[in-house]
């Protein structure tokens, strides 16, 4: 049983003055319960905490989920709760407004009438922000198997191949390495292209003399890994060069700054300085980096209007980038997590300019 | 521009007196506008239609979007929808409440205090239950690639490869042959994992003399593809042929009784009778199939308690299937289309028991 989790959440509803806390979003799910299934529902009040699912999750949830009273149910896992009366008596629960649907809301409503429920944000974000040993060995283990994709990438990547094969690559080893699979649509943008930061892999043919930006990463036991790196094929020119130098420098710059009680605007805005200084300011055109873990982008923001302030236990992306329209584009990202002391990187892929 | 899908929606606020509806679901924005990205919302008035996107989506929405006002933001898009006064005099607009979290709706009520939004369900999935001839060539196209799949499939399938390996091939070749990449999780259940419906494919190996069942599909522009096929890795018992006959008469008598006017209830009795009356009846547990197109799994529902009619353009799976804990379990699944004289079969791979 995940105590930690669950003495947070019930902290949360102290605080607060809830009865009970109703988590539905299914990454939540499984971080508070172990569930992996597709279909469930859990129910933290002050002293239990119960969970619902259907027929086809019987034997797996008695499997997975420890200390939670389990109902299974061939019924709306809303009817279940009803019938189990679970919330007799309780008089404010709060609920994941980000992630029920309004008719899921309605619904809520009508079976409990006596209910009042209250929009809840950020409430297991808040917890899940702040990773524990055995969540920073999961999401190691999947950034392991992405650095092992990436050499099997390299090997792949010859002027020729489509941006589309490299895709079909990286999910077969990811799965063969044995990820759940892809965290994301992988991005693979060559030449002009590189210029996108969001460019996802097409028919075009990779060609010599052009760089090449891979963004791609897995899941593992739910946990998520986020790598990019920017390869050359063939050897690239000066200026190119003068590209890849500017954003590996402010990648590094911007990890040795990561420690505790640091402003994320700050880490952000020593990465972008770097970049400007070298005159390339106005091409870095996203934010440094996004919080990771259960999911791939969770709320952590490296941005220049960010109000985070990092932690110890915080896991994060570095990944400063410069994009030039019709010219082409660099990133260079690994995730870290926020140690006492500074900050391990957790993605081992190398940095420096690799030539195909 | 999608005059019809547009004409519907009209036809729609016209019946029901609603000024406008607002699409926020991706697959129903996309089945409006064409828009592939993963932002976006699209109102629909009496007269006019208009589409909110971000800065990202600026080429990509001009590009892909005919015949609709675009807006690009760096707000969110429902600041973007008000700044622009869309909603403007408008009374009484609908809502997908399926889709919208109570977050989204709050924001929108905040927004627009002058609008009564009105909860809608099935709106979009009823206009996009009947498809038109060039969302069944997308579908056809989805399951071509599948197909040809399943060809690669049978090459690696050999005693001693893992069910995860397995499934790794699948995502490469779908990838390889051009598709956007897999429509779900691939199941690859072998031997008594056979007995689970939606066996994850798992670390365990083939051996000789089970059953794999393999169900798989792919998303090509935007429509599925889902096709089931069970296969004998060497020569199978008496019991084992005759379970598989059984499932494979089944299946094809659905297929023969399917034809416009027919109730889905009628098609899932049909399957379900042979099965009874091979002596399996408790051993098939799941309806027989479900829609098919923009979604993977779509409202139309062939089952004992369904109440749909079957239409000409509609799409759907037929997949019936035996499963008995501790042994095993087949399933053979096609996609059809519903034509004036009965259906089309979409799906091309051999059904005959194959041994390899």
């Amino acid at each position: 049983m995940f105590e930690r989790r669950l003495q947070a959440v019930r902290k949360h509803l102290e605080t607060t003055g809830l009865d009970a806390l109703l988590v539905s979003h299914l990454p939540h799910v499984r971080y508070l319960t172990g569930f992996s299934g597709s279909n469930g529902l859990c129910l933290v009040t002050l002293s239990k905490q119960y969970f619902f699912t259907d027929n086809r999750y019987r034997e797996q949830s008695k499997s997975e989920i420890d200390g939670f009273e389990i109902t299974v149910t061939s019924e709306t896992l809303s009817q279940a709760a009803r019938k189990r009366g679970v919330l007799n008596g309780r008089k404010r629960v709060g609920f994941e407004s980000q992630y029920v649907s309004v008719s899921m809301f309605e619904n809520l409503k009508k079976l409990f009438p006596a209910v009042m429920f209250v929009s809840k944000r950020m409430v297991i974000e808040d917890i899940a922000a702040l990773k524990e040993e055995i969540e920073i060995e999961a999401i190691k283990q999947a950034a392991a198997i992405t650095d092992k994709v990436f050499k099997k990438v390299l090997l792949a990547l010859k002027p020729g191949i489509k941006e589309l094969d490299l895709a079909a690559e990286i999910s077969y080893w990811h799965q063969r390495f044995g990820a759940d699979g892809d965290a994301f649509e992988s991005i693979v943008a060559s030449g002009p292209r590189g210029a996108l930061p969001h460019g996802r892999a097409t028919e075009k043919k990779i060609c010599r003399g052009e760089f090449v930006t891979l963004d791609f990463g897995c899941t593992f036991h739910g946990y998520n890994s986020d790598l990019t790196r920017t390869v050359a094929v063939g050897k690239p020119g000066a200026r190119a060069t003068k590209i890849y130098q500017t954003v590996l420098q402010a990648q590094c710059k911007a990890i040795e700054a990561t420690r505790p009680g640091v402003s994320a605007r700050a880490l952000d805005r020593v990465a972008r300085n770097h970049i400007r200084q070298k005159g390339f300011g106005k091409y870095f055109s996203h934010s440094l980096g996004h919080g990771l873990g259960i999911e791939i982008h969770e709320p952590l923001r490296l941005s220049a209007k960010s109000k985070d302030v990092v932690a110890v236990g915080n896991v994060f992306t570095i990944e400063p980038g410069i994009y030039i329209k019709g010219i082409g584009g660099v990133r260079i990202e690994d995730d870290v997590v926020v140690r006492d002391s500074g900050c391990e990187v957790i993605t081992k892929s190398p940095k420096e300019l690799i030539i195909v």
